[in-house]
């Protein structure tokens, strides 16, 4: 939903203003700036994981993103049925993101004629597992031609009670911020591949050297949405304040929340949840490990926040770590290092990520 | 909603099965055969233009289209506003066609870097126009940039009483087939617009020549959604049995209700409402105007089936124009000319539609 950064920047044009200038988010903001609501029911539109559309008792929660070869996936390393599965996976964490249930969900192909009947076999045997695994019904969607390459756009309906429903908008100075799982080996994973992408390149007669890394290359190919959060806070009795999934990196989300919520934030670096192996792989690539989990993206886990006085439920939970606080927006977005020192939280990007 | 046609056609995959052979719905029986539904609040899902879900007292509407630039539209001819505008109203038009109310849509966009931002507030202006027309809420999408070319893919919410939904399925023989409007002007338009962008081609400084043909042209770069056909049937008090948009042309589409209502079909191909001029062009270009009609596709009509006892209801409302019947299954699907000859009804795809 209106949130994927653009992982190669566009040229610049002469005398009209370039994508590039504006970024994706600026674009966004440009271009829905006329928009304008008709129907009460929508009681969420542009800003959040999913919309929310009032329908009596419960909520419905809509959102959709898309897939582009080149772009998002590279098919020199990413299996069709990988590639089906993770399409429907970040799709469905969107609606984990808002604290509902996926539904229903649409899938559309554009594809060029150089893809056979069983590479797309295979791209929806994944998109089937996904929908099984997760209780998702298919339910439609729409193919075409495309004049090069492949382009998977899915659409998914999900439903919450509309007293559960978290947006990223309800953040309170105070609140502690937490994160599920670990971050970072996605994009550690993503990396590794394409290292051997480039090894291959050279020799093509080199085999992939891959073994030991199947949880980083595991991250990145096949990741999974965290619908278990929902039931799993149900039982601690804690509702978050906010919620967004970690599609873009840690950085970029918590800033998302410090805008919706109009709040700072203090991230401690030495909390942030991170694979033991993967901060080893990732000193091996010259890159900082936090910069891997506030940067990369990729991991769909959940970051929300939680009221202080929560703190007791929510300490001990595992596979759930407190990593900061919210704040005033006066007092800023750090992160603080280990020996005290704050820095800036940015939304970097891919091209801003590597260690000097 | 998975009836779109590919305009271009797939190259054969040597040892693989190529798209071309499998043709798109053919290629959808396939990618879908292993489709379970999990939730019995999933009412229909793949097959009729819009997914259908319970929702209490109503039911939720779910459609999704793709536009490829090069396979649905050339930016040759095609203004961004009127893209961003046929973008909204071929997705209105699915929802029209289960006899709903549109409400929410998203909008997704892949971009290559040779647009600037200009060129998609253009295209956004004229998503935003059908929005306020047609009164629907922009709610969300997702943008990404695109190795080449540009997509937009768009989702649809409608809404309607479980009582109202006219699915394709519902035709019994003898039901009277009607249709909105006029077919066929699109296509002449397509023709018209494609044959001046040659001339372009062959001679830059040669101005096209455009005028006078307002009404076909305008089919074809501006469509509207027929959402006013709804309330035109309440007046009248007719129910109809079965009903699908024209996207495709008006054998597609009624073999799609002959198909899924398990009946035959007699079209009169007198009765075809086709649009005086469009019928001196369509000779012009050496097309039997009826097989404009019939192949063309894109002129976003309804094509609905009503009960024979509604025939003094429908049979003079303006803009409504009974074309013939549905039969048993084992009778066929006909077209029937003024000189008594039977046509097999077959849906011909862009290729075969020049009369020899």
């Amino acid at each position: 939903m209106y949130e994927k950064k653009d992982k190669k920047p566009s040229e610049t044009k002469s005398g009209l203003t370039s994508l590039a200038e504006l970024g994706e988010f600026g674009l966004i903001d440009r271009l829905t700036r006329d928009v304008r609501h008709y129907h009460p029911d929508t009681l969420k539109g542009i800003g959040d994981d999913a919309a929310v559309i009032d329908a009596g008792d419960k909520v419905i929660l809509l959102s959709t993103d898309l897939l582009v070869e080149g772009i998002h996936f590279d098919l020199t390393y990413m299996p069709f049925k990988h590639l089906g599965y993770k399409a429907a996976v970040v799709n469905i964490s969107d609606i984990a993101a808002m604290n509902g249930i996926p539904k229903q969900m649409t899938v559309s192909l554009a594809v060029s004629s150089r893809f056979s009947a069983e590479a797309l076999d295979e791209l929806y045997a994944g998109v089937v597992m996904a929908c099984n695994k997760y209780k998702v019904d298919l339910v439609g969607g729409d193919t075409s031609s495309n004049v090069k390459g492949l382009m998977i756009s899915v659409s998914i309906i999900g439903e919450a009670k509309k007293e559960d429903v978290v947006y990223r908008s309800g953040a309170m100075p105070g609140d502690l911020i937490c994160v599920t799982g670990d971050l970072g080996s996605a994009y550690i994973g993503l990396l590794i591949l394409e290292r051997e992408k480039s090894v291959f390149q050279v020799d093509p007669n080199m085999q992939p050297e891959l073994s030991g890394f199947d949880y980083q290359i595991g991250r990145q190919l096949r990741p999974e949405a965290r619908t278990d959060i929902r039931n799993l806070l149900i039982g601690t009795g804690v509702k978050p304040t906010s919620m967004i999934d970690i599609s873009d990196g840690l950085a970029s989300e918590v800033l998302h929340i410090c805008k919706q919520s109009n709040t700072g934030c203090r991230l401690f670096e030495a909390k942030i949840p991170i694979d033991e192996y993967t901060k080893e792989l990732a000193k091996e690539y010259k890159i900082i490990p936090s910069v891997a989990a506030l940067s990369g993206g990729e991991d769909y886990e959940l970051l929300f926040t939680v009221k202080q006085d929560d703190y007791e439920k929510i300490k001990d939970v595992a596979g759930i770590s407190i990593i900061g606080h919210m704040t005033a927006l006066s007092e800023g977005k750090y992160m603080i290092t280990p020996d005290g020192k704050s820095i800036p939280v940015i939304a970097q990007g891919w091209d801003g990520m590597r260690a000097k």
